[in-house]
């Protein structure tokens, strides 16, 4: 193993028992979609196409209604490939004897390589090594290569090369029984001497995908390509070339297969199957593309890269989710109003609904890609209206965007879901997770603390901060008796506690991540409403009709939100929550081992997880994640409440022993927040965090795709809990808490148009200010403020 | 006549005559458009929809293929809404007797309003009034507001309201031999009990259009609607809607017609039928959108109205053509992927090709709405790659933007044109028009300059930059014998000169104007690789491979581009121009009279412009026009070329001599660039400039469109020539020349963040910085630099 590159040995032949064995090494879906390019040519084989490399919104971006989902979609699979000898059955893993099966998946240059040695029925043996990217450095390309050694025989060979519409979505078991067929074919044919395309449509969407490959055989070592026999055949939904050549005892010949895929969303085009067909003829080699892709790579690693001196294992596996991130994120995605699906573009869990989970992926991007953020930000500026919209047909004022998020930004959460223990269906209430209104504000305020963007402030920001204030506003009311503002009938990130036990209506009053949240939002909002030029101010105040007492509300707010307490300094998660029953969790714990899902043991027990003191994931603990402990003591003071040196290992450590971590997140967050005083244990979280896709320990689910917000998390934690990243008041603090565990790290941040290199270690760190932007950025470490300036390095003990 | 409104009185009927007449009224389209909402329901008189305020990108956007031109193709029409009484025949103009008829264009707030009074062949005598505008507030929404009163008549009306997908394209008379369907019905319906709903596709870009309309009727004055009759009607290609109801005489009704709709390009949308047809069920009336659609004219004009104290005229035209460019470019196109068409989205002319014409637009968005110019300049980084191929397919490296692009950005300039005075066809090799690839250039600097967006320059500016300076390296030579670079076969600006007398191949040698924008081009980039961070600089010159070697060449190329000249200091407008022939300039105006288009007038003589000193428009005084003469004369004295304080005034007096004004773009150029020598002249071509379009100087073609980049010239003039406003060195300089015949100017303008408000006179300058933004900003007022303040207004003599 090295620290770029993900390798499994083995194969299992049989379908699931493939699925099986490679999501348990961890890269989950993307071998099992790898797997389809030398499965049987039989269509039902490719469940979609994952496209590692930074392409394919749609799998995610036209996520359909519920139920029916008729949308959640991907491209034709542009990965068939397959061939045969002498005229005998096409290739099939079962059937051959395989010597070597070696799998790598090589982050640093975003390649997928296999390589297989076997033996066939009549005693031939051949070596095949696949190499696979989706070009990074321009969107719209990808390629396979083969290299193909006859070991002891020599004959005619034929390559089958297509392109297939006929896919379905078959990923997640318990949704097969909903449609699965989401294509229809529009179009195909050649698309001139070499080159085939296909062109397709989403059944309810109407985005039409289209794709064109050339397939061409070189003598390996040699450019011009080798004459061989072609023939086309065309079926119903795919579309397939064959292309025939004689093969040398021991000559390698070298296959290419170059794809150029389109979509109607695309910008710069004329229609699809045009654009594809006619830039299929440019030509263009896997050698070439493979240049720009690795030095893009390079590129993306140099921005994006955190270092760990000495321990290859979690280098990898940090490796394996920035690579991720990046799959899913990056500059391709800028200009394709692309969201953040909870399971990247990797799987077709939560049919690509986007939640809340950029929250956990922004902080790392904002100081890498920072166009890349701003564009996720205007995914959600795009989707105003509908929170706009939303809201009005709630009642309420401003934009409630709204938990599970589809493409249009329409409300998108399940009204009903099932227990798989019980079998039984339940309402469903979560779409009263108002919250992700808070993330959405964090984010806006995260991005521009982190860059300075005015500009993005002034035209979109701002304007989207307003209307989730007056949103925030609207949904509380003012309690006279308490003097304060307080809101009832939402759902903290908790998850369990949907209601009050026996309640009718949904939500709790009070959740004090909500309110403290609010009480924040406010001031971040009067924060941007000052800090925008007077004219622009006047003009969004005018459309918006923005009043005078809109804006004292808020400044009230900002002082007066409730937040409850039980007993000694604890916050209550939310009001009430002290008085429901001590759950035995180490009888639980005995009785079923793993207890992450106690909402479905209890529901399947006719109890509910309504009745206890537990959460699935942090709640009130999140703030302490989001903030540093002096910015949450700020708040705090703001609002009178009480906050001491006590109140964050208090709260702590009551709430992790009432957390069940049903989600990873939770995982993240009371990682990051605990290596000031349980170093060991933060550590741990951080480890089983780290593994816990590419160990896929929550049972199977990571065959349904990668959890990108846990992945993101790790260096999310990274970034806050080991290094105590926060910008306040224009200076980028370092508080590091580095457990004694981790050696040193090394990264890099792009702060306010500086890009700074850091060194960390347990007793120093040394920031060096790379030449060019402002002359100085300010940086803390500890309470003391420094001016670094452009092309100096400093050294801080700490 | 107020200057915010544009008023005619009179109609005539006949449906040419109608064009004509409101056409030499001059708001062209805007009103021929407009007549189609009451001409009968025939299906073909509705040549296309022109959206009066900031959505309908198709008409330009999709523009096709050369020739077949399919896709130059425009939304169903919305407007369609007629009625009648007592079950007679539909309203027709031709069949009353009208006794007021009286339209107005309200540009203040963006609204079509049309009286009239008429008496029908019963007796019966009718008062209608019409408003309709296409919401600024909001993209997706349009609406028509009727107030229909019967004055001598009471009985049962009938309203009939339609969606219309059988446009043709028949505005420009001479594509009328060519394909005019390019809509095709995909879906047409009722969207709830009042609302109908229709979905068309393009027949080769495939684009899909929805539009959903909802029609009410109201007794004036009162909220809740009338209960009426509905009955809905689907033919092939479109879908109305009758209503029925009681009307009383004397008692006016209110007829809204609310419209809804989007296209498969639109961002943040699940599928442009459903759009439409949810959305319109949202509810909304037209006095709500009014308001809002006010509240954003009222902000645009904040931002970009230039006022004229005391003449009338000069203000309302001047309006006219601000307001005809916002119609194309506003905030509601900044998130539409929209390039700039010569002729707006007002007529078919050009079939929505995109040429230089941002050129003369830029500088008025750069500084009142910046992200509008941001996105204009994003529309040409779109098309990058497809200007690599352009250039690689023609021999050459870099980025090379064709002369007239299509959709995707690829090159659609005629390769045969027509002379309607001989009715011969010629090869046309005006895509040799490489200048456009300068334009580009000077657009990406100049936005640079007025912004400073830093990050804009290091995402998209500098990468083009790179690539058209590569570009200009790899089509220029070096010519050992003069120690210069030298360009052969290219055309300049003039557009007469497309070869050589009897040569062969297309193009002159050295033309003065390219080959000093290359100069120029080669120090802006070096400049611009100077100016990014050592980082982002990295990255770049990884990517685009720039070699040292290649920079260096950028350098010599800046200090060595041939600049030809013949006798006594004056620029050859391209080497051999002084080896022509003079035209005899009298004898033709003697003979023609109207000599703009002398290339026609010579060809139908069988001679040929290419023998003759003349030109089309401006060419080598282009660059007086771009630069102030201190600019100019730095670009020659690094060029070691001879300038001084006559070159100006004398190449100026000999180009115009030389000049047809073919284009009025030339007038435009002439009229910014004589104000110092020759205010008189100035002044009389600003006045053509201004009324070219309004009073269709040219013979009839602003029928076909109006002239966008003339309209934006006018005010670009403005800004150049009279207050002589330009950027150097991070100061924005004003060098008022104010015509002894305007008295004053006052308008807004955004630099580096701070709006500043001016006012100038013939003896003072007054700038007042608004609140916010950075503290100072650098303003020149002649040779002097000042550091303004924030809030603190100045004022010098002049």
């Amino acid at each position: 193993m090295t620290p770029w590159t993900l390798v499994y040995d083995g194969f299992v032949p049989e379908e699931e028992g493939l699925r099986e064995s490679l999501t348990a090494l961890g890269n989950g879906y993307f071998c099992t979609r790898g797997a389809a390019e030398w499965a049987t040519d039989d269509g039902t084989h490719y469940p979609g196409t994952y496209m590692a490399g930074g392409f394919n919104r749609l799998t995610t971006e036209v996520a359909g209604r519920p139920v029916v989902n008729e949308d959640l979609v991907n491209m034709p699979n542009w990965l068939p490939l397959t061939f045969r000898i002498e005229g005998g059955e096409w290739f099939n893993l079962a059937d051959v004897d395989l010597t070597t099966y070696r799998q790598e998946l090589d982050m640093k240059d975003g390649l997928m390589i296999r390589v297989l040695e076997f033996r066939d029925k009549a005693g031939r043996e051949t070596a095949l090594t696949s190499r696979r990217l989706v070009n990074m450095a321009r969107a719209h390309k990808a390629g396979i290569e083969w290299t193909l050694t006859a070991r002891n025989w020599s004959g005619r060979v034929e390559v089958r090369s297509g392109l297939d519409a006929g896919v379905i979505n078959n990923n997640v078991a318990r949704y097969r029984d909903l449609a699965s067929k989401h294509l229809e074919t529009l179009e195909m044919g050649p698309a001139d001497d070499e080159a085939i395309f296909l062109l397709a449509q989403t059944n309810q969407s109407r985005i039409q995908v289209a794709q064109a490959a050339r397939t061409r055989v070189f003598f390996d070592g040699e450019q011009v390509p080798l004459e061989v026999e072609r023939t086309t055949h065309e079926e119903d939904e795919r579309i397939c070339q064959d292309l025939a050549f004689q093969i040398d005892e021991g000559r390698p010949v070298r296959v290419e297969k170059i794809v150029r895929f389109f979509t109607s969303r695309d910008r710069g085009i004329y229609e699809p199957g045009t654009e594809a067909r006619t830039r299929i003829t440019r030509g263009s080699d896997f050698a070439t593309m493979l240049r720009y892709h690795r030095l893009e790579w390079g590129q993306l690693w140099h921005r994006c890269d955190i270092t760990f001196a000495g321990q290859d294992r979690i280098q990898m596996v940090v490796r394996l989710h920035i690579f991720h991130l990046l799959q899913t994120l990056s500059r391709n995605t800028i200009d394709l109003d692309a969201g953040t699906p909870a399971r990247g573009l990797h799987g077709e869990a939560y049919r690509g609904h986007i939640f809340w989970d950029e929250l956990y992926i922004l902080p790392f991007l904002n100081f890498r890609l920072p166009e890349v953020s701003r564009s996720m930000l205007l995914y959600r500026y795009r989707r105003l209206d509908e929170a706009r919209a939303h809201a009005q047909e709630a009642g309420y004022k401003g934009a409630m965007f709204p938990w599970q998020s589809g493409s249009n930004g329409r409300e998108e959460t399940q009204v009903v879901h099932l227990n798989p223990k019980s079998g039984r269906w339940h309402p469903d209430l979560s779409h009263n997770q108002r919250h992700v209104n808070a993330a959405i504000a964090y984010n806006i305020w995260q991005y521009y603390q982190a860059t300075g963007d005015e500009r993005f402030m002034a035209v979109y920001g701002a304007e989207m901060l307003f209307e989730i204030a007056r949103f925030w506003a609207s949904i509380a009311h003012y309690n006279p008796k308490r003097d304060r503002y307080e809101i009832h009938g939402v759902m903290g990130p908790n998850e369990y506690h949907e209601k009050y036990p026996g309640a009718e209506e949904g939500g709790v009053k009070n959740n004090a991540y909500t309110n403290v949240m609010v009480a924040w939002i406010m001031e971040i909002a009067l924060e941007a409403l000052d800090g925008l030029l007077d004219h622009r101010r006047d003009e969004l105040r005018e459309t918006l009709e923005i009043t005078d007492e809109e804006v004292s509300l808020w400044a009230d707010m900002a002082h007066k939100m409730y937040v409850p307490y039980h007993g000694d300094g604890l916050i209550s998660q939310f009001e009430g929550f002290d008085d429901l029953e001590e759950l035995d969790w180490d009888a639980y714990r005995e009785k079923y081992g793993n207890i992450q899902r106690m909402d479905r043991i209890l529901e399947a027990e006719g109890d509910s997880a309504d009745h206890y003191k537990l959460s699935k994931q942090a709640d009130a603990l999140m703030l302490f994640y989001l903030f540093s402990e002096d910015s949450l003591r700020a708040i705090f003071e703001r609002l009178g409440c009480p906050f001491d040196e006590h109140t964050a290992p208090k709260n702590i450590e009551y709430y992790y022993k009432h957390t069940s971590h049903g989600s990873t997140l939770s995982l993240i967050v009371h990682s990051a927040i605990t290596p000031g005083f349980d170093p060991d244990g933060s550590w741990d979280m951080f480890m089983a965090a780290l593994e816990s896709d590419i160990g896929d320990i929550q049972g199977g689910t990571t065959v349904e795709g990668i959890h990108l917000g846990v992945m993101a998390g790790t260096v999310d934690l990274i970034q806050r809990g080991y290094m105590g990243a926060e910008i306040r008041d224009d200076v980028l603090f370092f508080n590091p808490l580095l457990p004694h565990k981790m050696h040193g790290l090394k990264f890099s941040l792009f702060f306010r148009g500086m890009w700074l290199d850091v060194e960390l270690t347990a007793n120093k760190i040394k920031i060096a200010p790379q030449h060019g932007g402002p002359d100085t950025v300010k940086v803390g470490i500890g309470d003391r403020i420094y001016y670094l300036r452009s092309g100096y390095a400093r050294e801080f003990a700490l």
